[in-house]
Formats: C-alpha cells, structure tokens, sequence
C-alpha cells in the first residue's frame, strides 16, 4: 500500500506547512506498546539530506513524555478529506481515550521505529530524535527522517494549513515559476 | 499604510506555513545600514504569546552573517499575487545585487529593529534573535517577534507555499471546524 519515498524528497512534503498528525509509543504492560496520535502545525525543515526537522511539541500534551523517552516518532501527513478526523484528534487527549479506534484511524506498523504509520494518510515519516537541546527551553525536539513513505495511488493530494481555531486553508491552484531554489 | 496587529495574533499567520521574505540590515560605510531581503520557507512558530518563532537560514545565504551579528531581521509575508517577486529574491544573492532596486520592493522603516519592513507584503513582523545555540550545528534561529504589521486594507490574503523547483500551492477554499484548538 505504501511505497518507499527517496528521502532527498522528504523536504517537499514538510515545506508547504501542512498540518500532520504526530504519533508516538509508550511502553505500557510489559512488551505492551500503546501508540497516541496528536496534531501538530508547528514544524519545519532543517535540512535537506539526511532530512531533518523540528517541531514544538508542548509538554502539555500527553505525547510529550513518549517522544522524550522513546527519541521516536511518526509524522503522518493528512490530505483534506481527512480533515475532521484531524481536528477531532486534535480535541482530545490520548490520556483520556485510544484516539486510533475512537476516529477510525488505522495504526500500521513501522519499518524502523516502534511508533505506527497512519494507513489513512498518503505520506508517513519514521522519525528518530536527534537533538533536544531546545525541549526544556522551548518543547523544541530535532528529528530525524530514516525512513518515508508514500500512498502512489494519492495524486497530488491536497494538503490544509491552520490559520487558528479550527480554520483551514486547502491548498488550491499549483502555480510553477522559474526558481532556481531547490 | 501598516496597522499594527497585537502579538498574540501573529501564529495565525506564520502556523499556516507561507513562504515569507527575511530582511536583514548590515553596516555598509559609517553609520549607513544596507538592507538585504530573501525567500524563506523554514519556519514555525514556537510560542503563542510573546510569538516566538524558529526559522533555518543557510551559512550559505548572505543573510546569515547580517543576521547572526546583528540579530535583528523582519519577516515578511508575501500574498500570491507577489510570487513572481518572492521567486526572484530566491533566485538572487545580496552579495551581487540590491534585491529591493533589482526587483521592486519598497524598503519601510521599522519600529523596533534595523531591518527593514517590504511595503508589498501585507504582513511584516518585526523579530529579534532570542536563542543560537542550534545555529553552529542546524542554521536554526529562535526569533522573538518585538512588532507585528498587517495592512488592514488587504482582506483574506492568499498566500503561496513550496513544493520544491518554483512550484507552488496557493491557498484555496476555507474551511472551519468545530475545534478546541486554538
């Protein structure tokens, strides 16, 4: 269903500044793992090859303790249709409800880290913690993408940006001009 | 021209992730500022209130020695009706060409730092380096946005992001969801 993504072409997934879905494991019984799925805007590219990012991940949030601990994450990129079950996981808290089965997400098993794809989204990112310098000043972690994934039956999937309180932009029109940016 | 917009409004324009031009401000002859200005699409917020934001910008640009020894710099937010412009700063290099003459942006003074304001833009933040202890290992600065300008005469602007080679997404139809976010 998924199909390797050359890493080099990570950085055009994240750069649009597409909201995502971020998920993480936690050791729960014994070789018991329990995966949480939260939604995150604030991300970025930090560079191109080996793609890095970062990303603000409040410690408000129940995922927060995972990703430290673990140094393990997912960012499982959402297209529009999917955007109410976004906003719903968004909502709520992993510390109150298994937010894969109350919204009918289907975790999917990584290749290369204990948190799970999101088999709905047509882009996944394994993602592994490469600095936290900044977690304590700023909930800001560094990772790394060591494997991609993508849906090839999602042509040019259109993406939605949060402009704050549940609005969103879908992406529209493509417009290409002669850039020499990468 | 430029209203200024309370600083807890600023996420909603940078979470949505637009490409945005950085100007920088660097001391040319005595006492005379040349300002510089590039495309950038590396960037995320970090914190709602004060807004403080983490953007990438490359060793390799001119911008960085203006930006790492003044820490000052404004980023601007283009709307899409600029794109052809915001293609061709990214093109260009500060080093060969003054990008404001070169491609017809209108240098403003700002309030609060050196750098200057781009007067096409209809949102311009004024921001001061806050944090540089990733910028040895990553190019990664963390801003404090000390002002923030929106041009109360451009409503609902559309705005453009990157998916690599000179394409680009242009925001289409909103949609709102019942949301706990803010």
């Amino acid at each position: 269903m998924m199909k390797s993504l050359p890493l080099a072409k990570v950085y055009q997934l994240i750069e649009p500044g597409p909201v995502v879905l971020l998920t993480t494991a936690r050791r729960g019984r014994p070789n018991v793992m329990t995966p949480n799925v939260m939604t995150m805007s604030w991300h970025m590219m930090v560079e191109f090859e080996p793609p890095q990012l970062a990303c603000i991940v409040s410690s408000a949030n129940y995922s927060f303790a995972a990703l430290k601990s673990t140094g393990e994450c997912v960012i499982a990129i959402p297209a529009a249709s999917l955007a109410p079950e976004v906003v719903k996981v968004g909502n709520r808290s992993g510390r109150d409800v298994d937010k894969f089965a109350a919204f009918g997400l289907t975790p999917v098993p990584s290749k290369r880290v204990k948190p799970p794809l999101v088999a709905e989204c047509f882009a996944n990112l394994e993602c592994k913690v490469i600095d936290t310098r900044l977690v304590n000043s700023y909930n800001l972690f560094v990772l790394e993408v060591v494997q991609a994934w993508i849906d090839p039956r999602r042509k040019n999937p259109k993406t939605i940006h949060h402009h704050g309180y549940g609005r969103f932009a879908v992406d529209g029109r493509m417009v290409t001009l002669k850039s020499r940016m990468r």
